[in-house]
């Protein structure tokens, strides 16, 4: 007999809905590991391309797997012409997470084997729609402004080539090295809202695209991956270090939420804010705007301060909290910062559509297809007539 | 204390995640509910318009109310421009559910009020893109073979107008009566897949493009919605009625499949099909193919035998086992039944996005975050090193 947990109206928090090898969270530790490696370690030691492998695969690569999938993303990254004609005709105002969805849906219109239902077609298309969410996403930023995209440069990391098919200079080392590093933090996360989503969209045996177009759109939430963009909106609206005790304040008298802290699973500060914070910092004094980190860090004292005192409660600040500031010294427009989490989740959410549809070991996962009390009127055998029907019209 | 399930890798089948006053699935019975209807008397009583209205508005319309929501969708029919733009950059092949996937979130761009977050906005965005699913994939039938799109008439009901766009002539009554009780009996069907992803998508607080675009893909899978067209497939295999014990042998003996036998919820007959498999046999007669239900009336008694003689088991048509045939025989083309499918169900999807997000009584629905066991390799305090990584490497 496994774990029996009530569930109604709980968004199924504590739930254990299945088994997983991807990745662990030990929300009392602090501790996110991918496939046995902490991901702190993985960021400092290893790159985002490393890290796709050792999701998609289930092992690190070697020096000469790296070297193949780093080309393999490479010469993958171009869309269909077609795909960067449907961009064209969109309005500017269209939101990114928006644009990625549909051009996500659009993609598999040029899979050569969308009818393969492989686990080795599977992991190569997986590599392959990895690739093409900075292409898309990148020709997006440039049509907003009436620019042409720019090609991809197949020789560049990933971190790399996002950058700069982004903004259209060239990244320095540093600014490449923190941006993978991102994108090594947020690549998986287990069960999250996002990738539940796209383990159920798979459970249909829907394809690839169906399954992670779907995620792009559970990420764009407010709750979800929405929030590093709430967080930044709320540094901007604070404006100044000087006014983070008041603010904190006003929004727990109105008892409204402060995006970035509290977390569903951390009892402790998210491991990855750890990692973030210093970068922010560096990005900040680079740009010689260092207000933004250090309202970040007295919101995070004052935030847990207030919580204790007024709530009684230990409050956590999560990845959202201090990624906001870094992007934003990245120079990173405010609604990409929602997109590169999908650049980077992509490589989780990719790995799970693996192991929910081709899990090899038993119980394999099943089709999604929970149960509801019905708590509305009922209809007995004597009242449900088409009389009824007749009568309540 | 709730109900007590465990959930480890069983689908969440039977275990009560909501509460829910949108519908009541009686598996036992054979019984499907509409707050408080049973989906068979609205079927034969009422017509799409007013199924529409009783999901969204929690009640069956007065006449006055039922003039006013049909001129609604019938304003509400035509899609902007831009959209139908992305459509023709598209390539002929490609498919209509990945079409209508990607045109769903494009339709959020146009959206004067997107960022209205309230009940009253979102009933109203809701009838907007149920009035939308039609024009959009009758836009794609047309433009797919070279032709322009028809612009919808907002005279015609929902069901006239989409046989109207989809084939260039005026349908007659009898048709529209049958199309529309489809209409009617796939609306809404409690938490099936694609329910659960608009659903689970909804509790980020995603928009409600967001949430329906990733219930497109999640009916798309051939587990779901993608059934029909299989079960299409499989009548045109068969060929003639003849053939259909020899069929149902072989399949058994190769532990395959039988597309439309089956549900993850009935232990009797899908109630809906008892409705549909009369009209199947009307339409069939009117084309003058009476061998496409023929051959599903005796692969019903030819499966349920051969379950029951070699698994010991009962098993019972589902809703796709019937309407296979009866789209079939409507000259509905055969990658479009899914579509169909999913032109009914977004009535259901948006009543359960409103549910999700607007429920007035506690306990009010939350982020849906599962968890999982981790079952792959474990990373001790002392063996998750950076050494560890170098070494794996």
């Amino acid at each position: 007999m496994e774990e029996c947990t009530p569930t109604l109206n709980t968004g199924l928090r504590g739930v254990i809905v299945a088994s997983t090898k991807i990745s662990q969270v030990d929300g009392k530790a602090g501790k996110l590991i991918y496939r046995g490696y902490l991901a702190k370690d993985l960021a400092e030691k290893t790159t985002f391309e490393e890290v796709i492998f050792l999701l998609l695969k289930e092992r690190l690569p070697d020096r000469a797997e790296l070297d193949e999938i780093r080309a393999e993303l490479g010469r993958a990254r171009q869309v269909a012409p077609e795909t960067v004609a449907a961009l064209r005709t969109q309005p500017r105002d269209a939101r990114p997470m928006d644009i990625l969805q549909a051009a996500v849906s659009l993609l598999a219109t040029h899979d050569p084997d969308i009818d393969t239902y492989t686990r080795e077609a599977s992991v190569a298309r997986g590599i392959r729609l990895i690739a093409r969410f900075p292409t898309i996403l990148c020709a997006w930023a440039r049509l907003r402004q009436g620019l042409e995209p720019l090609a991809p440069l197949p020789e560049l990391s990933h971190a790399a080539n996002f950058l700069y098919m982004l903004t259209g200079s060239r990244p320095d080392e540093e600014l490449i090295r923190f941006f993978d590093a991102c994108l090594v933090l947020h690549a998986e996360h287990s069960f999250n809202a996002s990738t539940f989503t796209a383990r159920q969209v798979a459970s249909t045996q829907a394809h690839m695209y169906a399954a992670v177009s779907a995620a792009v759109g559970s990420l764009s939430g407010p709750l979800h991956g929405g929030a590093n963009e709430r967080v930044m909106q709320m540094l901007l609206e604070i404006g100044t270090a000087d006014k983070v005790e008041a603010y904190v304040e006003r929004m727990l008298a109105e008892g409204r939420l402060i995006y970035g802290l509290g977390h569903a699973v951390y009892q402790v500060d998210d491991p990855r804010a750890h990692i973030l914070a210093p970068m922010s910092r560096t990005m900040g004094e680079r740009i010689g705007q260092t207000q933004w980190y250090e309202i970040s860090r007295r919101l995070e004292t004052a935030g847990k301060a207030a919580f204790k005192k007024r709530k009684g409660i230990d409050i956590f600040v999560n990845v959202d909290f201090y990624s906001a500031s870094l992007y934003y010294a990245m120079g990173i427009p405010i609604d990409y910062f929602t997109p590169i989490f999908a650049v980077s989740r992509v490589a989780g959410w990719v790995a799970h559509i693996l192991e929910e549809q081709f899990a090899e070991a038993a119980p394999k996962p099943q089709l999604y297809r929970p149960a509801a009390r019905y708590v509305g009127e009922y209809c007995g055998p004597d009242e449900c007539t088409l009389d009824a029907i007749d009568k309540r019209r």
